[in-house]
């Protein structure tokens, strides 16, 4: 039995908290919360504190906290020589403070705190300066049900950054799809079927294989129609951008006819 | 029984045809193909045609050849005063001949020659210059399986425009996540939940309500590491520009610092 203590009451730590209990392979000791009321709710279930004195003797703790706390936090824990993780994707394992043993537990989903989250489809990135405490994260991963990866902090760093491409961008494409159809008074219904399929797509074939539209086939009629109908100089560059990327990514290069030298 | 008459053999007529015959309430009587050898393999099926004067009277044309193809082909039919629909989503209705009554039968998904298509997950955009023949076009959706939507040429057009974006350019975000994360020998199979995920939630929310990140922050920090981190120019200005953009939707204003005038 792993005995863990969850510090923050967030998204990750609520999220975290709610599936480890859920576990016969781990028991949640503790909840610490700077802010009690995050937590009060559980205090039948689990001891939750907020006061960093009364944290006892766990196998590791996770701090689950806001980036900028991550390290402030590490430093006025009242222990040393134990075992502390971190759940962020860009914060540097040695951020945390040296005097403890220290980890990285980084669960690579977007969390909110209405939907519920499986964790099956959450894949958790483990990093450890001590080597022996790698099967302890492994464990942890395992009891939550995730899939477990070992990486360390460059790649984490690598894996958030290509995250904010697949996830914000992505979602800020469908936000515009969403403005553009709006504007002709067309459902935005329509378009989810094909938003499924192209994240879909990938499960079975790279992106680069999957790629299909007009960039791909430098369809030049049909690119210059298209941004003559967009209306925002933005999404015009948005497209432009995009398509070129497509091309250079698909070896279209365009010949640029150079005047004649006088 | 509504009697059809498909031609063109490319993905989209063979998925179409491979769907109309599995349902009693359309008959494809004929199957005409340029090259006969796409469609001969057909034979023991259905009538498949390689000459245009052999095409007989059917309730509907379908006309699923390339976009570039629509226009002349439809010149060439030897008959008039028939209904005719082309499958494209950029093509204008009144592309086709107006010897014969037009209208638009447009399949708002990505197909590909291996993959089985699902038409639950295909609305089909329905055009017609003949109201009458909304009803017909109504009921070969519904063969397929598929969800209707009455859309006008306008409306298609951006919608097409706006497929782009979902699909072609967010695939293009998934493919350079998968140029970065390669170059750090990270297996690209960490980010496929959170590509699925990224789509699914916009079932429930609206992109808007959905984006979180960086940019959504305005954590400067994050955005400017993650700047740092990335080696490529064109990278660099997709990440410069989609930050822009998600900061815009949010009402995020950066208030610039002007200099004092002299
Ligand atoms: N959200 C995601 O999708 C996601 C995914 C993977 C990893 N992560 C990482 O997980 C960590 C937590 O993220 P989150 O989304 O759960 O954050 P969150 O919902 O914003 O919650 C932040 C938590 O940190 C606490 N906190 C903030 N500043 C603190 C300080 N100075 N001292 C002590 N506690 C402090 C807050 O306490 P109060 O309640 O008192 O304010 C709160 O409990 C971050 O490192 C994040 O990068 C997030
Ligand atoms: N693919 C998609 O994801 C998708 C989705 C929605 C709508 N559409 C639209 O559906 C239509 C067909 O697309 P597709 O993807 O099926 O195309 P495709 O796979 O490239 O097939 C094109 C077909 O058009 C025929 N064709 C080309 N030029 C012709 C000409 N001058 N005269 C007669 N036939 C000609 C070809 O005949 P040969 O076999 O003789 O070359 C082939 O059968 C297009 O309007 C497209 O915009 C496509």
């Amino acid at each position: 039995m792993i005995k863990i203590a969850i510090l923050g009451a967030g998204n990750v730590a609520t999220h975290l908290y709610k599936q480890f209990t859920k576990s016969n392979a781990v028991v949640v000791q503790q909840w610490y919360n700077r802010t009690f009321d995050a937590i009060k709710s559980f205090q039948n279930e689990t001891e939750v504190i907020d006061d960093l004195s009364q944290l006892k003797e766990a196998d590791v703790y996770i701090l689950a906290v806001s980036d900028d706390a991550v390290a402030s936090l590490s430093q006025i824990l009242p222990f040393e020589n134990r075992f502390v993780v971190h759940t962020s994707g860009s914060v540097n394992i040695h951020d945390l403070d040296k005097k403890n043993t220290r980890g990285v537990f980084y669960p690579l989903q977007t969390f909110s705190s209405e939907a519920d989250v499986d964790f099956n489809n959450v894949p958790v990135c483990i990093e450890s300066e001590s080597k022996g405490k790698l099967a302890l994260l492994k464990s942890l991963g395992e009891a939550l049900g995730s899939k477990i990866y070992k990486i360390n902090t460059e790649q984490r760093q690598t894996l958030h950054l290509s995250a904010v491409f697949v996830n914000n961008f992505s979602n800020q494409l469908y936000r515009i799809a969403h403005e553009i159809s709006d504007a002709k008074s067309i459902n935005f219904e329509i378009l989810k079927p094909l938003i499924q399929e192209t994240a879909r797509k990938i499960e079975d074939m790279s992106p680069y294989m999957a790629q299909t539209g007009p960039a791909k086939r430098n369809d030049k009629k049909t690119i210059k129609r298209h941004l003559k109908q967009l209306e925002s100089d933005e999404h015009k560059a948005i497209y432009q951008l995009m398509t070129d990327s497509i091309k250079r990514t698909h070896g279209i290069v365009e010949r640029k006819r150079t005047k004649p030298k006088n």
